[in-house]
Parts: structure tokens; C-alpha cells; sequence
């Protein structure tokens, strides 16, 4: 089975679970609209941080799949947990933004968010590793040693993840700030040198 | 009419439905967010059901469409009755969650749910049943022979699902448990030996 | 420009829309769980309705496109505002059922519903007479007296739903069975006899 | 990397955005109805404008990606930021169809509808700058030339849509007549005389 389908149907779920986030902020009561547009602050940024979030994982999916270029019923199976908690995502970020809206419990919501995060980490890191044990899955071009190379990357994913997970509970800000720094590292996908 | 609109548009459902699963899963208050986190495992639980759910019946649609090489109207319209039920999953699998969660009529909740999945299972039983007495509509390499097993294999779903519809009364978590093992029995299809 | 950007988007919107339906569907309390499922039934109907509405939209939007093999600016418009009330299509949805589940303006959620139904028949025939008055836009094969007889079936939907409108002041289900009658009908589009 | 994947993922962003705007339209009390549908013409506006308006975005997305046909992972940024705006869209319209509504605070909601887009209007022509300063990213048959005509065009939006924010104030009819404007003239894009 080629991998077209299984990306086409990726792509609708990161596409439908980005696009939803945006359900999670409410309309403020009108009158004084400014300043409650402006008292929605944890509203935007947790739907900002959850969008691109969102957008860099799906980078860094189709980066993945232009290595992996068949797909057998396993890898199947994992794509579709991975994307159980992509489409989850939305949940998270509504839990994130009404604790910081109500100052309350910004700890718990925190490592909440990552703690699924880390999840999503670990699926995205365990497809990368089946495919790389399963080498008729992957492109021609890819050598081991690449494949072991790009695993060990995709292990920065769950590490950070889980240690903005524990971070959380010290001060949920330092760990906001870990996974936009990830992000950011993220969405610099880079290529194997992958020589011909 | 060849069938890649048709199984673009399918796919497109099952996206968004599989994706608007979160969208029953509400924010707890923020006070005792860790504890109110937890005790909705039961929209987890029925959010996890229903995404491996969907996702099992997304693969073997696709798997039936690897058959079904050509489509007529009727099997659009079969096509159409059976993306009816799938979009309306979202609905039995709030019901559900919320009888779990209010600890009342888990027994007519998870009936409603299986009956859903019935339903579902009927029509797809008859799509194939209705392309295989077609055989202009099938692939060319398989044999009447293999179309009538993968006939039989397909009345395990609506067999199973009415099954557990009944089993609902006697006790929930039985039927539950039912279509969990259904559902990891038809995440892996089997390929009929196609021998060209 | 050719149509396969259109139609993919189009697409896109028919089956979200189609699926964002059973987001009006309100999980009953969970005593009596079973009788509160059951009371639903102008809910379930108003979603079969306009499941079936949409879909039938849907084929006959295709096989408009499979005449149709060119846009141009004015067709993308009429095509974006005859999207429009698509996507408007599960407010009149919700109207419809809530009028029936209260028992109180049948007639009023019946005329605006169909109303909307209307609309959109207006705008697919002004999309398709469009496209025969500018036949570069058309498939070659279609002789000009082809593109007037399709011409003339598409008048029965614009005129069958602005009937049904003004009869849902008469009576509401008299017009919600012309509606169903009307889609029964449509969902057989039969295709041109092109001959090469 | 080619445009297709970018192209088809801002699809799905853009058609689950047009197509939730609807959910912002809640179902007037039963009693009176007729005269709770009239009411509710702010939100119909509301959702009318922001479909146009999502429907032009799509459309010259389209024109700029005919001559955008490679992109980097600046420009996938850039894109990624561009949709985190867009899917951002149904939470302004929802909050100027309140104001309308309640009659209360009209200028800001206006100014941060305006606000929004002008954000939009911003990335879409910093999209194009940057390409346009890329030429292996652009079509080769525009000269430098024309990609500096296009660059000029694209600053319309940015402009016309600051001048709307800050005439809000002023006048929240005159700024939604000029966005009005605005995008009745955006729907017809017009194609550079690309000479090969």
C-alpha cells in the first residue's frame, strides 16, 4: 500500500483539528467588548501555540513521509493513534486557555497540554522507528546509518515534551516557554543528506 | 464513473467526523481541574472508542474500494445512507460518554450506540453484497469465488455490532468489550489472495 | 482555469457541512434516557433531510462538472455564493427541528428551510445556463440542444422548492414531502446522451 | 519542494473555515420565530461578508500560487501564519454579529474584524514579497517586472483594510462598506499578461 491515502487523510485531520481551535474562544459579553477582547489574551495565545503546534507537526509528517514511501497495517494502525491525539489537541488547548483565564490550577492545565504533547511525541517517534526497522518501507536513498540519524532526532520530540510535562508543575510559564522554543527548533525541518 | 470521488468525498467525512469527536468533550471547571480531568474518563474512553472506530471502518472502506473499481448510482446512494451514519457517530458517542459520566441508562446508551454501529455495519455489508452481484463494478482479478468469502467476512460487523446491541441490556461493559475485540479483529484486514 | 481546483473545493464544503450537521443534535438528560431518544425524532429527521439534500447536491454538482470542464471568474462566483448557502444549510436544519420538537411555527422553520433550498436551486441553474451561454466553458461533446434539455431539468428544483416554500403555510409536511419527493428525484441524474 | 501539498493543506483550512462560520448562527427562541429569523440579520450580514471575504482570500491564494510554484520553509512559515489568521476568522465575525446585535460597541468589534484582516492582507503580500525576492520560487515566465506590478496590487488589502480598522471609529457602516468594496473588487484577480 503507497502512502497517498493514508497522507491525504492526515492531512484532512490536522487540517479539521487546526481549523476547530478557533470554537474554543467565546464571544465576551458586549458591553465593554475592548477590554474583554482584550481579557481573552489566554484564549489567543493558547489557540497561537496550538496552531502552530499543530502546523508543525504536520511539517514534519509529510517531511517523514517523503522518507517512508509504503505503508503496511502496523504503521497504519500508529498513524491512526498518532492522529487520536492530534484531533484531541483541541480539548488541551480549551483546558489551557480557561485555566490561565480563571488563574486557577495553571499547573494542572499546563501538564495536561504537554503531557499530550508527549504522547503525540512518542507515536510520531515509534512510526519513525518502525518504519526505519522495516526498511522496504522506507525510500530507496535513505541509508542506516541516515535512518538511525533522523530517529534520534525525532527523540528530541517526547524528551522535551516530557520535561515541559514535569516543568509544568515548578512554573507552567517556563513551561509554555519550553515548547514554543521546541516548536521554533520544530519547524526547521532539516533534510538528510540524502546523496544518490 | 470510477470511484475516486466518491472515495475522496468518503474520506473527507470520515475526517471530519473523526475529528469533531473532541468537540463533546467539555472543559471542566478550573477549580480541582486535576480531579475534574479525571473523572471524565468516560468522554476518553468514548472518544477513543469511536476515533478506532471510525479509523477501522475508514481502512476497510478503503480495502472494499481496492475491489470496487467502478461505481453506479445505487452504490453511491448505498454510499451516501452509510456516510449518513458515520457523520452522525459524534452524537451516540456524546450520549454515551454522558450516561457514563451520570452513571444512569448506561444500558440504553451503549444499545444506542451499537444499534449505530449496526446500522452502519448493514449498509456495508450491502454495498459489498450489491457490487459483488455487479461484477462490471469490481476489479477483474477477483474471482466470484473470493467475492462470496469476502461477503461472509463482512457479516461478521453488523453480526457482531447486533450482537452487542442486545448484550447492552444485559451489561453495558460487556457490549462495550464486544466491539472493542470486534474493532481490533477488523483493524487488521486480510487481502483476499488475489493470484492475477 | 480548469474546474478540478472548483470542484476539490466544493468538495471540501459539501462534506463538511454535510458533517457539521449532527452538531445540532443535543445529547437529552440522562434520566429516561431512552424516551429522550425518542423525542429526538424531529432532530433525526432534519438531519436525514438534509444529509440526503446535500448529497444529492452533491452528485448533481458533479455531474454539472463532468459538462462543465472550464471556469471562469463569473462561474467561480456563482459557484463561492451558491457554496454560501451550502454551508448556511444546518441553521435552517436546526430551525426545522427545533420548530417540530417545540411544536410551535412549523410552518415558518418549514418555509425558511425550504426557502434556503430555493436559493440554492436558483443558483445552480444560473451556474449551468451561465456555462451553456458561454460554451467554451462545456464539454464539446454537448450539442446546444443537449445543453438546453439539461437547461430545463435543472428549472424543476428552484421551482419544486419555491413551491414547497409557499405550501409550508399551508402545511409543513405536505412541503417536507414535496422536498423529499423532489431529492427521491433528483438522486437519478441521468446523464445526457452524449454521443461522440 | 513543490506547492501541491501546501496548496491543498490551505484548502482544507480555508473550506473548514468557510464552512464554520455557520455554527456562530444560534436558533432563535420558537415562539415568534418568524420575527427571531428577521432579528438575526446582523449574524446573516456577519456570515455573508466573512464568506466572501474567505472566498476571495481562497481565490487569490490561487492566482499567487500560479505563480508561486515552489515553495521553502520560509514561505511555508509564512503560510502557516497567513491560515493561523484565517481559521481565526469565524471568532471576529462571531463577535461583530453580537455587537450588531445587541447594538452595543459596534466601532470595536468592526475595528478588530477590520484588524484581522488587515493582518491578513499583511502576511498574503509579505507571502508575495518574499517570493517575489526568491525567483527560483516563482514561475519563469514573469519578469521582474510584473512580479514588482503584482507586489504593488497586493498592497491594496493591507491598506484598504488599516483605513477600515481606523474608520471603525468613525463610522462602523463606512469601514464595512469599504471592506465591501474592498472585496468585490479582490473577486476579480486579475492575471498579469504573462508573454511567453
Amino acid at each position: 500500500m503507497d502512502t497517498n491515502r493514508l497522507e491525504a487523510f492526515s492531512d484532512g485531520v490536522f487540517a479539521i483539528a487546526i481549523t476547530l481551535l478557533v470554537l474554543e474562544i467565546k464571544v465576551p459579553p458586549s458591553e465593554a467588548l475592548g477590554l474583554g477582547l482584550l481579557h481573552l489574551w489566554p484564549s489567543y495565545l493558547a489557540y497561537a501555540i496550538s496552531f502552530i503546534v499543530i502546523g508543525a507537526i504536520w511539517i514534519n509528517h509529510h517531511a517523514m513521509f517523503d522518507w517512508i514511501v509504503r505503508a503496511d497495517h502496523k504503521l497504519l494502525l500508529l498513524n491512526t493513534l498518532h492522529l487520536m491525539f492530534i484531533a484531541f489537541l483541541p480539548f488541551p488547548t480549551a483546558v489551557l486557555a480557561e485555566a490561565f483565564h480563571a488563574r486557577s490550577r495553571q499547573d494542572v492545565a499546563t501538564a495536561f497540554y504537554a503531557g499530550t504533547l508527549t504522547i503525540i511525541g512518542v507515536l510520531v517517534t515509534a512510526m519513525w522507528w518502525y518504519a526505519a526497522s522495516h526498511r522496504e518501507l522506507l525510500n530507496d536513498a535513505i541509508s542506516p546509518e541516515q535512518a538511525k540519524a533522523i530517529g534520534k532526532r525525532f527523540l528530541i520530540g517526547p524528551t522535551g515534551y516530557g520535561l515541559a510535562t514535569i516543568l509544568a508543575f515548578v512554573n507552567p510559564w517556563l513551561s509554555i516557554a519550553l515548547f514554543i522554543t521546541l516548536n521554533a527548533y520544530f519547524l526547521w525541518p532539516r533534510r538528510p543528506q540524502v546523496t544518490s
